[in-house]
């Protein structure tokens, strides 16, 4: 199957599941970037960031056996409550296996999805191994965050939105950055753009000291970033690139961009002042990319994707007093 | 002009310009009410309220020489960023009237929209009266903000997408909440759902103590506020129905409800965790009386209007550290 024919297949599954996301612009954004600057809100989508989208292609492609064994994933806590939804909507029991230092809020989250938790410490535990080990016990099936075909259509599915909205909102060509963990999003908007609106090229975003892909973009080949931990965007922490995602983006992307933690914290504030929506950290480092790094950027229109939105409320009162847009 | 064909005009002048929002909801906060929620997100509008609808619906409709002398508008923030916008977009000069304790977010929101702002005491100035006399000097059309026929049929857009989203969620009968200042909004949405989804019914929201619209519907006739500020929902503080709107929902409107300040303030914070969108207190009134009282509801299925997100970034954080969800 083709990569955009299994694109096209997982929005046609989603429908009246996922949610259709706005695409946002504000004067104020487009002025101090000094070109026009779009958001795709995915912090609107379901479960409150795009994972609901890869979920639910992963999840609504398995077979009725499967479902009732149900599923099992890792995460720092968007893709749990993507899986959570997307298994509670099929009647599938969902385990999510999360670091112990994942925000309060996303494990809440998950919980209230009602899915089982199961925390684990990031830095003496191989989740990948715990969770083969739980799946295996109980035959549950692993859905893992990017390197799954169904996963990256899943959020490929955000690229097709963007290029639908794009036509009609008279955008020719852009460029489309992308935040950037292990690579499903940005992976899967690379395939849906490069059938569909091929002018569109896809950059991808990280949180500066882990950019991980932005290095491997450059190399040619993985590398992995030399610490685990240390910036406030959670959601986009991943040590290398996707196995099955890098190979996607070394053919498709343009070259990686970072940003710092004040940047999204900032990017942050702006978007609460001008499109009223919440965003996390890692959900934020596109639109701060956009705002604050336009030097290393080419179009005049400019499609950040703000990823997600579920951050606590306690760092997003700090984002926006003490970062004043 | 039949009221709905006048709103079926201002939609289709709006196309390409006034944003069509999302219908959101969340898990959670159908748990929270006992009953289907959903949000019509205003919030998400240009210039972050449904006030860019009716102020380009009358401005829209303006002769070139009538926009050549520019219009003029009396508001305490939202309709001023309308006018403001619309005007812009329009090449038309704008001045607007706002009074001295309009939140600064939306005095320099105005300002950044090119308008030429005049401050007036809300005590002891007129401003209907200062607004005449400003106009007439420069011949300018005054946009009031919801007694003319234009606004109204701007506003009641937001009921044709209300109207449609629902059909194609499957609801058949709702309960539509919607936040009452001079109730342009509430008579707006009421015409479009009377011709569209006769089904739906429309109730008015207001702030405890505050909640002339209620009176007025109660006695059948206007009733006056006992005090003109002392909410924190700005945007929505009115002292009575205007001229225009209160017969339109005297015919169309069910009873309607009062929010305290603590309930706005939980809606904002619950809206942040759940939605991931920014709400204004008055923007929230009609999604707290969704949550908080439902003894006071029928319907299944409830849509509140968050019908703007113009919010001091001090007092959000207020809302949400101190207002837990």
């Amino acid at each position: 199957m083709s990569d955009i024919y299994r694109i096209r297949a997982a929005a046609a599954r989603g429908r009246g599941h996922v949610r259709r996301t706005p695409l946002l612009s504000a004067a104020a954004l487009d002025k101090r970037a000094g070109r026009r600057v779009w958001v795709k809100a995915e912090c609107l989508q379901v479960t409150g960031s795009f994972k609901a989208r890869g979920a639910w292609a992963a999840v609504s492609a398995l077979a009725p056996e499967e479902l009732a064994r149900g599923v099992l994933a890792f995460s720092s806590g968007n893709h749990a409550q993507g899986v959570a939804w997307a298994a509670a909507a099929h009647g599938a029991p969902a385990v999510i296996l999360m670091p112990q230092d994942a925000p309060m809020v996303k494990i809440e989250g998950t919980k209230a999805l009602g899915a089982e938790v199961v925390l684990y410490d990031r830095l003496t535990q191989d989740r990948a191994e715990l969770g083969a080990e739980l799946a295996g016990a109980r035959g549950m099936t692993i859905i893992p965050p990017y390197d799954h075909p169904e996963v990256i259509a899943g959020q490929g599915t955000t690229g097709l939105e963007i290029a639908a909205d794009a036509a009609e909102a008279g955008i020719r060509a852009a460029e489309v950055l992308v935040c950037c963990g292990g690579g499903g999003l940005a992976s899967g908007i690379a395939l849906a753009l490069s059938a569909e609106a091929p002018d569109f090229s896809v950059r991808t975003v990280e949180p500066a000291g882990f950019d991980d892909m932005a290095q491997s973009l450059l190399a040619g080949d993985w590398r992995t970033n030399a610490q685990p931990t240390g910036s406030i965007c959670d959601a986009i922490l991943t040590p290398r690139p996707g196995r099955m995602t890098f190979p996607i983006l070394r053919n498709l992307a343009g070259e990686g961009l970072a940003v710092t933690d004040d940047e999204a914290l900032r990017a942050m504030s702006l978007a609460f002042a001008h499109l009223n929506v919440v965003l996390e950290p890692g959900g934020a480092v596109a639109l701060a990319a956009a705002l604050f790094h336009g030097e290393d950027l080419r179009a005049e229109d400019v499609i950040a994707v703000a990823s997600g939105g579920n951050v606590e409320p306690s760092l997003f009162a700090q984002a926006i007093t003490r970062h004043p847009a």
